[in-house]
């Protein structure tokens, strides 16, 4: 596999075959097998320039489940770094003994710029990096539509709802669905919110949200930040969630048997509905178990062996 | 043992021999036993909606040495659940594979109402809520009653002293206490900190301190939040402690082989003087270390097996 | 070896042969070996009653590697203490059964103070207190010089340049670079941040850096405070980068196969150019790897067997 031993940076360009084999060996573990020995000795640090309690959790419970010893460092909220470049604060702890890196960033492309940096033997993950990539999260997201779905990607129909100018999520999506031979994409979205045309390469856009999710498989829908509203890229909370809000009756326009995700956390009554959210075609929370086996899966191509 | 595989979230209306049962396996570790197999391999999670590093530490050290995977989130400082319910961050930490919660919130009764939402195999541990309960903080002293004065509580004459309206240790202590049979239990505090007759069932209301301490065995004094002055309810902190703070005069009063309690922080010079807190009587120390064991006898009966 | 069984809570006074000897245990474990054994089932508490990340992970990652269990307490931020005393902190945290106590406080003395108050079984390990000691930055020092410049330290020529004064590392490395036999190091700073003469026993001060850097083995630059400023030691950064900053330039005026240290974090164009950070002569990064080894060493000597 040729991902082996490399650092995880994004999942643009990423061969079909590398993506595969990450989800094969994460659908192994979701199956609940621990692999204590693989990572035992292994140091692996969580690196939060930005603040993430939650995949910081996923990635620390993917790494227990491995064996490593895990170290957290907060750096949005450390004192002692203040006035410390990233790289220095990055080769630091590299220099600690520490092996493995998850590393979440306020700045697009950080994780790719950081990888320069380091020792051939330490590998970087991206748990997030500004409005670039978010690449652990489209790999959860397509183990949970594989599961689902089947791994015939061409044969569906998915609709991306939401804000996707500053989604990571959004773009580390879609470039795992076209590497997996989805066609049938659509994203909807104020026009606001919508991103670069290379971001929306091999999709469909549509203005409309029932015309977007009319016969789909699966309605990804995004996090609406509140602060799009101060700036002006949003008009109401009430408006979103009238013109964009998937609901019970707007899934009644997807096929019958259509899931609904979301990357979390929720704004219940903006960007979806209580009862989208909690009701049967939900994955919601399945993609939050998926987000630790991908991890391990991650964690272990990255550095293991 | 019925509270096998259950919840701990109050004492109310626990069984005497569940009770006594989690006591004995407590006084097994108290006695030193580790036992790092118990809960191998199962993740547990410090979920604090109220900060409190030092109960999150004793309960950490306990699943440590029951061989438990740990994970903190502290959720009172965590923006990353802004505006998300605690349903949702508790249900998606569970996603990810925790099967053990230990609870801390501001709301009264708040871990009960968790515990309508998990998985079945989930299980909650209330490390206290609004004031309503602290189930952990019974336990351990109970443990720490009996160690010093053995097991009959019918026997004993016990005074509790302080905020008992605001209090949930008070309000866990005194279940245990009916629970265990004891039957001479005086509480003690000014007017505005006593609590409804319900949480007083029991008990005898003695407006003088040297009265409620006279003869007993147990003297338990609870912290005074300085914010109830700023609320009016206490006129000033030298007029409570003149009026309520145990001090070695007042312990004349007790008999000569009492034992003084009190469930930490201290402030000192106010509910307890610093004679009192540092001198033979104290067994507040081992308090603390009996918390551990008890937290290791509540995680493993709910956990294991 | 002297030391074993003993609190570390500062260089003065230690003999020359205990300091040896726990570089040479450092060495060891330098090389890498991991002694997951020789702490196993031992409660580890890095105490932090002044905030810094990154000492505490480097003791964490230490603490990892000897097996010990590691529980981390943020005295600094932690609103459970507030109105509590640093030895009821302190006690009640033992209490729980933790063995070995990583304390770093603003306080002078602060740790030695509180060695004074635990049980006989319980390990204290300085990790930097006011302006007194960090000996373990002090013992880390001397094996990154040991290393580079063998173990013949009355052969060196070493210079210390800046903040002296206010420096606990300062302290450690004078302390331990006598015990070691180093008779020609050169102290280096304005006036203002000069210390007292006990500090500087058996040092030269020059008040000119060139002239203390000329022909030197070592040159040891420390972190300028930005706070210096404000409190008008210091006229300005430029005018201190000039005056005392390490730039390739310097380095020129010492021997070929000089080596710099700093103790992190950097200033980069204020006490060190990128240059000289960055470039060969730079033991920065080794500095930092031997600290693991330093603190395993201390601890294991502190807490095993």
């Amino acid at each position: 596999m040729t991902m082996a031993g490399k650092h995880l940076l994004t999942l643009a360009d990423m061969a079909r075959g590398d993506l595969e084999a990450l989800l094969n060996r994460a659908q192994h573990f979701s199956e609940g097998a621990d692999s204590r020995g693989r990572l035992s000795g292994i140091a692996v640090c969580t690196l939060f320039f930005e603040p993430s309690t939650r995949t910081r959790l996923s990635f620390q419970r993917a790494a227990q489940r491995l064996g490593a010893d895990v170290l957290n460092f907060d750096a949005a909220t450390s004192s002692t770094t203040k006035g410390e470049t990233d790289v220095d604060t990055l080769r630091n702890i590299e220099a600690m003994g520490v092996r493995g890196f998850v590393i979440r960033h306020r700045e697009d492309c950080a994780v790719a710029r950081l990888s320069d940096v380091v020792q051939p033997a330490t590998k970087l993950i991206n748990a997030g990096d500004g409005r670039s990539q978010h690449p652990t999260q489209g790999l959860l997201d397509m183990l949970t539509i594989r599961q689902a779905k089947g791994d015939d990607f061409s044969k569906l129909k998915i609709a991306i709802v939401g804000d996707i100018k500053h989604s990571r999520v959004a773009r580390s999506d879609l470039c795992a669905l076209r590497a997996l031979g989805a066609t049938d994409v659509r994203v909807c979205a104020p026009e606001s919110l919508l991103p670069d045309a290379e971001t929306l390469r091999g999709c469909t856009v549509e203005a409309n949200v029932d015309k977007a999710v009319a016969g789909t498989d699966v309605v990804m829908t995004l996090r609406l930040q509140r602060e799009r509203m101060q700036e002006g890229l949003v008009s109401s909370l009430e408006d979103y969630h009238r013109d964009y809000g998937i609901t019970l009756d707007r899934m009644k326009l997807a096929r019958p048997d259509a899931v609904v995700m979301h990357p979390g956390p929720m704004n219940r009554g903006i960007e979806i509905s209580d009862e989208v959210a909690d009701g049967p075609q939900s994955l919601i929370l399945r993609q939050v178990a998926n987000g630790v086996a991908v991890r391990m899966a991650v964690l272990e191509t990255a550095l293991a062996g």
